[in-house]
This record gives structure tokens, sequence and C-alpha cells, in this order.
């Protein structure tokens, strides 16, 4: 349950994540402090999958794209044929991303999110998220939000910061639920994007998806994309794996502004995932984590930090939101 | 000067503009409006080049490149040579805009504006804004906005609408005083891109800039550039030119929800510059002007509706700002 007086943080276990969260929002935003940073230069930044919502058993727009796929293959069956249609099906991530330029997730991505427009992408992806369950926690997806990253997100938003999505995954897909899930405007969404094509059609604008200037939004684009989309170097960054390494450097190293970093370790095999120091992508040890402790950044131990995980779990035992809450999240 | 209270559009003169700006703000602000727009839907975009400052002789960047130029030769004289960098030297717009591609002005712009860190960019937009002077005004070219338009940015924040810029413009230039300015955090400017480089140097993470992808944000790349920043459709839209014509298009026709268009039409040139119904660049008929009457915008003769036109005149005539606007801009 989201607390609104006493503890911002209640489903954080007392000790020293919770602790290092609370001494730095005091030391950038209590008046008077020599560490005071102006609201306007209070920009955080937000990696998505495995850091506000879990990525396994694949990330969840893999999920989205690869029930989509079936949609296309009732379509066209002869798609079946494809040896990077049939990996895809088969779940089998590492193979779509093999080779130069992720060739198969390329091709799963241009079968399921181009040649449509913005408008009917967004209706599929609503659709899909009141459809689909995910395999292990049978609920929708978009239920599946870390409860605790929920809390760090409302409490830096009532002290003035400006919460960013910084992703890997598609702004498209994306866009469609985060203000209703997350109180972050779409505005507020830095991720991977194609152009679109503009034309004024009888029945109005349209604009088409394409897979054209693709830009991947992850390691070292991170950064890049937070330059093109928001154009201040952000204070705090929050990220889970070494696709938010270089977002981590970007905003904690020779910072003149104080800064804070942060990563979710998954270490919780029984209520979500242990997939501990292992880069999910490239089995390699996972050197943001490794490199956390010279750094000063923050390592939550999601086990042990964590007294709930999931913020439907609180809804659950609570049905029916407190009404501020609701303001809160609609404004 | 910016009134506090009664009139908050004292610079526009009684008359069909102003109050057309008035019912349709009444009209989607209203509670209880059946037009009643939501706070997160009141997205707000401006074009800036002719529409929130003159675009006159050059557009300003143009000229902030070609004093930068100079600074080139001066590394290497045998630049001279090359007839685009004349044209350029010469002011010569028209030629550098010749061709497929834009080819000159690509070729100034990577001279000018490629291979430097954003961090010493920003440094020298910085500078050239203090020691630069506008030809024929003489004074810094960030002292040349329009004080109707500025009224009109506050108007509407004040009614909740979040203002944009979505311009032709580099983002990396606009970025750099628009907080100032116009008090539009720099997360808020939609405009021209290129990719920048990220690396993590011995003094920290450098991002250098690069003419790779660029991103025109202009005519047709607006309404593309709004989905991909921004993310919704805006549903108030202010322009000049016909680089603004598509824009005006995607926020006004078959929006599902209440929406204006408002075009700045230049027909003063004792005060500013008369440039009346012809494209700059084409010299074709500006075809946004032609389509006014059809689609409903509000064309602003700014002879007859605005009685001053630069944000420095009322500075002038009282150079000590209210302090409520003080406070106002730097929030």
């Amino acid at each position: 349950m989201l607390s609104t007086t006493g503890d911002p943080l209640p489903s954080w276990n007392e000790g020293s994540a919770k602790q290092a969260i609370f001494t730095y929002i005091a030391r950038v935003t209590r008046a008077g402090s020599p560490d005071f940073l102006p609201p306007p230069e209070r920009i955080a930044v937000f990696d998505n999958d495995g850091t506000l919502w879990p990525e396994h058993p694949l990330p969840f727009q893999a999920a989205f794209a690869i029930d989509e796929l079936q949609v296309c293959i009732a379509r066209q069956p002869k798609l079946v044929e494809d040896p990077m249609v049939q990996a895809a099906l088969a779940g089998d991530l590492a193979r779509l991303l093999e080779g130069p330029g992720y060739a198969g997730l390329m091709q799963l991505l241009a079968l399921t999110h181009a040649g449509t427009s913005v408008d009917a992408f967004r209706s599929r992806v609503e659709e899909w998220l009141v459809t689909a369950r995910h395999p292990r926690f049978g609920r929708p997806y978009d239920a599946l939000t870390y409860l605790p990253m929920q809390e760090l997100l409302r409490y830096l938003q009532a002290h003035h910061f400006k919460n960013f999505i910084v992703s890997g995954g598609g702004v498209d897909f994306m866009r469609v639920w985060v203000e209703r899930v997350y109180g972050i405007p779409p505005e507020q969404v830095v991720g991977s994007t194609a152009r679109t094509i503009f034309e004024l059609g009888a029945a109005g604008p349209v604009l088409t998806k394409t897979m054209d200037y693709l830009f991947v939004n992850d390691k070292g684009g991170k950064p890049v994309g937070i330059h093109q989309f928001i154009g201040r170097r952000p204070t705090l960054c929050c990220g889970n794996s070494d696709g938010d390494h270089e977002m981590l450097q970007y905003t904690t190293i020779n910072n003149p502004r104080p800064s804070f970093g942060l990563i979710v370790h998954h270490t919780d095999a029984e209520r979500e995932y242990a997939y501990a120091a292992r880069s999910t992508s490239t089995g390699k040890l996972v050197e943001a984590l490794a490199a956390a402790p010279s750094r000063g950044w923050c390592v939550v131990d999601m086990k042990q930090d964590w007294n709930t995980i999931f913020a439907t779990e609180s809804l659950m035992a609570d049905p029916v939101p407190p009404p501020d809450h609701q303001s809160e999240r609609k404004v």
C-alpha cells in the first residue's frame, strides 16, 4: 500500500539502500544545504525492464512482439518457414540477438511494429495489455511493476524531481501505458525510436511507423538519448544491467551537481528472479554491478531490501487506493 | 511590461486575434465546459524563428554559424576558397539551401557545429549571445523576442498548458537559452538533431556532436519530431511559415480534442519586417497562410494586432521587472 503519511518508502526494509536514498534527497532538497539542487535540475532517469518491472522470461515488449507475430502468421502462413520467426516463436532471445545489428530482432520488430499507423499500434498495445498474461505470475504485464520503485518514483515527484523513463524499449510501446501505470507523462519517456512518415489523408493526419533511422537507446546510446531528448545531465539514475552502465557513468562521474546512482540487483528467485551478477544477453559479469562499490552506486538487494515486490500485491491487500494517491496519479 | 493582473495580453490590441485566443482558452479550461481539456492534454507547440523572434535578415542560428565560420577560417585560412564558405560569408542563404539535401547549409553546420563536445558548443553559443548584435536593431539576438508571444506563452502556462518549442533550429543551439528567455525548460524543445557520441574520458563523460543521422525538424518533419519527442498530439500550434504547415495540420485537422492554430503574419516593415504572403526560401505563396481561412486558423497581423513588438521595448520602458515576473521566469 502506498503510504501518504509517515514513511514514504514503506515497502523498503530498513537498511543501507533505503538510508542512502533518504540521505541523498535530504542533501539536495533541504533549503540552505550546500548541495541544494534547484528544482529544474532535479532530473531522475529510470531504466524500465528489470528496474521498474521484470524482464524475465523475456522483456515484456518481446512477449508482445511474439504474440503479434502470431497474428502476422495467421495472415501470411509462409512466415513460419523463416528461421528467425521460428526462433521468436520459441522465445529464443539469444538467437534473435545474434550477429551484427541484432538481425533477428530487427526482423521481428519490422514484421510486428512497422508499416502501421501510430494510432493502430497504440490500440494493439492497449488490447494486448488487457488480454495477455505473464506466464509465471498469471497477471497482466502492467500489473507487475515493483512497488518499492513505484514508491521511489512518487517520493521523488513529491520532492520536485522530474522522472524520466530511459529504456531500450520502444517509445511507442511504453508511452501507451506509462502515464496510467507510473504517473509519468509520455513526453518523459526516452527510448528506442525509428522515424515515422507524416501524411495528410482524407480522414486527417496519419503517422506511419517505419524501421528507418532506428535509434537503439541502450548502453552508450542511453546518454546519447538523454542528451537528445532531455538536454540536461540527470542527477539521479536507476538501472539494473549493463545496458544502464553508461547512463550511470554519465549521471554520476564528475558531475558538478550532487548525484546518485542505484542498481537493482535481482537476488530473489522465490518472489521474482535471481540472475545475480551475470548479464542476461552476454553471460558476462555485469560490469555496472562490479563497478558499483568504487563508483559509490547504491546496490539494492531485492530479497533483502524489499518487503513487497509487486505493486499489485499491495492493491490486492487494499483494493481501493487512498483518494490522494488517486489524484496524484491523475494529474 | 508583463501585466500580472487584469489583461493577460496587454501588448495585443483588441481585435479578432486576441478574442480568438481568449475564446479558445475559456472553452478548454473552464470547469464544466463540454470542451474541457484535462491539463495533461494541454500541449502547445511553438515554432521559433519568425514566430517567437525574427528570422531576418537570416535565421539567428545561421548568423551564429557564420560568425563561428570566421573562427574556423582564422584557424584554416584555405577554407575561404570554398564556394559554399563564400556563400555563407556573403549571407547568401538561398545559395546554401540550393540543391539536394541543402548541401551548402550541411557543410556550414558540419564545419561549425560538429566535432565539438556539447559542453564546448554550449559555451560558444552563450558567448555569442553576449557579444553578437543584430545588424538592424543593434541588440543581442536574445533580446529580440516578441513581447506579445511571450505574454501568450505565460498566459498558456498559467492555464496549465505545457509549452514546447518545435523549431527547424538545432536543439543544442536553442536549449542554451530557452529557459532563461522563454521560461521553457530544455526538455521541452523539439528541433533538428544529429547523434552525439558518448565516451568516458579521463576527465569524465563526454558527448561529442556529429552530423550523423541528421533529423531536420521542418515541414513534414515537425509532426514526426512531435511524435518522437512528445508522443502526444498538440492541441494548440503557433507558426508563421510553410515550415509550420504540417504541424498546423497535425494539430487541428480531425483532432478529436478541441484545437487552435495560429499564424504570425509579418506585415510590419517599419517596426519589424514585412514578407507577407511569400515564403522566404522558395518565393512561392505561403500555403499555410492561404489555407488559414478554410482551416479556421487565426492569422495575426503584426502591424495591426500588436501594439509592442519586442520584449526589450517594455523592459527599456520599465527596466526593473516586477518581482513576480522575475520569480515566474526563474521557476
